[in-house]
């Protein structure tokens, strides 16, 4: 059971005391030294352009001295910082930082690559691919170029540009053979009998081509694609080329796109009312209309709601409004909710079958890494009874059937600076299906030369000028060689980062049990309650006083517990004994059901909770929840027969207490 | 006259020998310890988790060793890297880093900020925008809170985001007059007279709502906004800001907006050919379509064709065709030249007199940081005859008028990482009205709260929460307080920052004439022209072999030459005497007259310059040049009696003979 032999992790972080200070500065100067030889080797015969007597002059040293001042006052501001290493932190999604992406990073900011190409990065450019392959790995996906599909991978600024990148790839390619058939038409073009009915292009109706597959739109591209290129001369080739990437909605625009196929409906874009606000914006900035996110509702564990997400698709279907894609979320931000993805893809092949099809990407910003406890070295996935025998309550069936059913997404996006435990910036956009990058290429290389084709190129090699296949222009080297090296060290699989995604789930676990013991010893002063229970090693809970029955003034008395645990700059960092942070449950992203459940619970009149508020001493629209990550590796130790967490319920305990004691006194 | 005292760059860089190594190190060590000691006082009383005797076990060494194998990996591979730091690379747009930064970066890393709000970087989030303020007053913008317009800025991944939202800004204001029209009919409200002709808004026509300057949209949105608030009742208000909301192009997507606007034709976007290729994927990405970025043709100079624009710009003012911007480039890419940005101001004036309208954003990603030099630490903007008395040929009088120009522009892209010689990732968007932010918040707090306007927040509070008027979802702290530090210590004027710009300038033009001594050298072997004078620090030149006419030809021995001083992981750095980069001129980008121009300054004959080559061996749709980017700070360093331009002009020679001899025993 429980295992909390935490010695594993002892050299992995530089610790909540900096206990391994020493190490981190030995190997830092060793590399920088290393770095600054580099330079006096490249051509040792010149003279050095900064002289040895520049130190002895007064300007010199006066730019040292300022610039000395400017760095102890950032130093002096960064002490008022996020205590993310401490134990004693249990809000955001951040915690101590892995010491060989931290050292990775620095040594290689020094040489300052740019991964948007290889002639920028000669030596970290491979190191982001392979980052891309390990996480696909992780993921399930095949990284074997010999097997199609097979997976690629890149870093972006964060999950953010991950997802704007899922919907984007989506686009290009479901629009694709609208395109195609366009073009061919236009030029009245033979093209062979092709896709699910083998029969020529100008068959399909627009429904049709829009819900292709993306592994059957790749296989037509490059049928047709060679078929011409055998039976037309060069020229026609161009030509051909060119009127596609002339019909394409890169080219058309959205508005323009649409409005030459009228017959097509404006796809949409289906998201739990749980996912990260992130998803609205990517409909608002690539143009496709924050109307046409479709919300699934949740469940009763703030879940996708699988009869709601059938019923949205059924409806789309009858009224044949396309599909771009269903997001399901692993690992939600506020709640680390696991959407049943295995469910997603169920009902995707139902529905593929009735010639509907829509791209399903993951959004596991928060929740990815915990594949590597999933996974065995030798890529197997672990039976779930296997994995459950070592937890209290984690996972879930569920849960499991999830992380299992990522293999068979078409996307994936990844944190490496959240679960990753690396600086920032460091988010990865994962694709199952290298096929995809000749739909994104800003090259469109093939249009170009007959002789050779590039969408035969191999992956790596197409990827060595990555800037063509991604959204972001420049990308630091630094980012990739922290991931690479991390995962060098610390392999993406269950006797790797698996053991630190355990720990972190053991915590939660602990956590969890531990909250029940406060609830039953301040029963008598207020009601807690966790309206979710964890599928991850997130938690949140509610706290009401006793005997009230209103809403907003649960939220009112919940906000102040929770100003002990809040940033607070005008405080030194030392008035804190813990942190944590809060979030809300929003009438509109909750069902009645549910949203009773939870208020019935805490003894709360269910009618004071309205989407609009009229007395707002009563009423409210949200739900004030307290909510801890517990991911950073310190909370189960024990410092004189006590951990972080039986400290922080104490904690919790007094500041309750004290409030509700101010309160009195207020009345 | 030129003034290659460089001592005053003494203490800013490491130094091409790591000259100032014992200075970065001791500072490094002083902030790591600063750090380490800070989590050491946080709670002090508390033991350390890792025990002291953790590195006495075996497994805790076992991992060190493992993680200082990876990272000796990786330090053997960085050492492939392009030696940005030396005076010997003339390549990309990249030089060594400035020391403030750097040190700022690393330090900051380990507190790992999250610039995405105050809540994550309670440190440095006021510092990124604190180095938005900074720029936009180098760029001439007013920041006061009391007067408006008053610019704001914030960091990005890198230039290309920063276009992004260059165009995405545009998109959301220029749309607005229509929602707020078309909410305002389908409520049947009555709005006070507004606009520019003082008349209810279901007055104007599609066509000169969406031709508002971006000033009018903030006055119109604020008048209607609290003409509603004071007029009507609270239910009414939100009733009505929904339907805006609901009516604006973010929610109804491109497709849906357009198509609700029939009498209103699809927005294009201007750019010089001379555009970074980020402007084409960003009108792919935002859904408004690349075939709807309408290119520029450039000059002789490579600077945008103003009788070109004008053409443009009136044929689509007859054909009512919206303009959503015009982009003038700043510094381009490839040849350095700056666009005419004074012009296109001017035609924004007289066109928007004719109710024709059009935002502008200049792409300064190059460039930007060369407004510095222009501006003295009083704000005000040097005459040109005073810049110009410091240099032989820059700066020419339409660039001068070009960068001062840039006030009146809407929004810039700049890269710190560029010329601001900072660690990627770090580039800025810089945007000259904050009115704008109303537009493109995620929450549209204005929508919900009728007591609190958040139109009326002052700026800086409303950026507290940065993450809801921006693309990107994850920011790193330590890129803020890089730029933020560094230019503290230079700051961005004339006797800062404009002192490294100014070097730079004069070694561009030690450059220049230098290579017209090659070419009168070497004119028996070879024919040197440089088609574009330079505007900034960038230089190109095309070279021929003697007597040869064809282009295919002269390309083919123009990468042979360029093969010297290209990077190749396959060989040691060492082996390298210099390094360069490369750029081609196409067909499509050039205007035959120029193209003759330069064809003939090589004794090429034109017909060997075609779209589509047939002969390979002799045509070519490109013209090879070299190029060269003189931004390392040491490039004047005198050493025996020579600086790098000299010892470059030596090996030029020395490549172009031993290729010419390669060649000629070839034949």
């Amino acid at each position: 059971m429980p295992n909390s032999d935490l010695s594993f992790m002892h050299p992995y972080y530089m610790g909540a005391y900096a206990e391994n200070d020493h190490v981190f500065e030995k190997i830092l100067l060793e590399f920088l030294r290393d770095h600054a030889y580099w330079r006096r080797n490249f051509h040792p015969e010149n003279r050095p352009p900064i002289p040895t007597n520049a130190p002895y002059r007064e300007h010199f040293n006066e730019f040292l001295a300022q610039m000395q001042q400017e760095l102890h006052t950032l130093s002096a501001d960064l002490k008022k910082s996020v205590p993310f290493f401490s134990p004693r932190y249990m809000g955001h999604m951040a915690a101590d930082l892995l010491l060989p992406g931290v050292l990775a990073q620095i040594m290689t900011i020094l040489y300052n690559p740019n991964n948007v190409s290889d002639d920028a990065a000669p030596a970290t450019l491979d190191k982001e691919l392979e980052v891309g392959f390990q996480l696909a790995r992780m993921f399930g996906y095949n990284i074997d170029d010999d097997r199609e599909p097979n997976a690629w991978g890149h870093l972006t600024s964060g999950g953010t540009v991950a997802n704007y990148e899922g919907v984007w790839n989506l686009r290009a390619v479901r629009c694709y053979p609208l395109a195609l058939a366009e073009a061919a038409q236009a030029l009245e073009l033979t093209l062979p009998n092709v896709g699910p009915k083998r029969q020529p292009l100008g068959k399909y109706t627009k429904w049709e081509l829009f819900n292709f597959s993306i592994r059957q739109t790749v296989l037509l591209m490059r049928e047709c694609i060679s078929h011409i290129k055998s039976n037309q001369n060069k020229k026609d080739f161009h030509t051909f080329t060119r009127k596609i990437m002339e019909e394409s909605v890169a080219h058309l625009g959205m508005a323009g796109f649409f409005l030459k196929h009228p017959e097509l409906k404006l796809p949409v874009l289906m998201v739990p009312v749980s996912a990260h606000y992130s998803w609205e914006k990517s409909m608002k900035i690539l143009g496709l209309g924050s109307g046409n996110l479709v919300p699934v509702n949740t469940d009763g564990h703030m879940r996708m709601k699988m009869e709601h997400l059938e019923e949205l698709l059924e409806d789309h279907y009858r009224r044949q409004i396309p599909v771009l894609g269903v997001v399901g979320v692993l690992g939600s931000t506020e709640f680390g909710s696991v959407d049943p993805i295995n469910r997603i893809v169920e009902f995707r092949k139902k529905y593929f079958q009735k010639g509907f099809y829509f791209g399903v990407h993951v959004d596991a910003a928060w929740g990815g890494y915990m594949a590597s406890l999933f996974r065995m070295p030798d890529g197997s996935f672990i039976p779930h009874d296997e994995i459950r025998s070592k937890f209290n309550y984690f996972p879930h069936e569920g849960t499991w059937l999830a992380f299992k059913a990522v293999a068979e997404c078409d996307s994936v996006t990844v944190d490496p600076h959240k679960l990753g435990y690396l600086p920032f910036p460091c988010g990865a956009f994962v694709s199952r299906d290298s096929g995809v990058l000749d739909f994104i290429s800003q090259k469109a290389a093939y249009v170009f030369d007959v002789k050779e084709d590039s969408t035969k190129l191999p992956v790596k090699k197409k990827l060595l000028s990555l800037g063509q296949y991604i959204m972001e222009g420049s990308k630091p080297g630094s980012a990739a060689a922290a991931a690479y090296v991390t995962h060098r060290c610390i392999p993406l699989h269950h006797d790797g980062f698996g053991q630190i995604m355990a720990q972190s789930m053991r915590a939660c676990e602990y956590f969890f049990d531990k909250i029940q013991e406060v609830k039953k010893k301040l029963k008598g002063l207020v009601t807690i309650t966790v309206p979710f229970p964890p599928d991850t090693n997130l938690i949140c809970f509610a706290i009401n006083p006793k005997n009230n029955t209103y809403l907003a003034l649960m939220n009112h008395f919940s906000r102040k517990v929770f100003n002990n645990m809040k940033i607070n700059p005008n405080q030194p960092l030392q008035a804190h004994d813990f942190f944590g942070s809060c979030t809300s449950l929003f009438k509109a992203g909750l069902e009645t059901e549910e949203a009773n459940r939870i208020l019935s619970e805490l003894g709360i009149n269910p009618e004071t909770f309205c989407e609009h508020v009229s007395d707002r001493t009563r009423e409210a629209d949200h739900i004030y929840v307290i909510r801890h990550t517990l991911m950073n590796p310190w909370l189960m130790y024990e410092d004189n027969g006590m951990n972080y967490i039986d400290r922080y319920c104490l904690f919790i305990e007094r500041a309750i207490d004290k409030e509700m004691h101010r309160a009195i006194r207020r009345k």
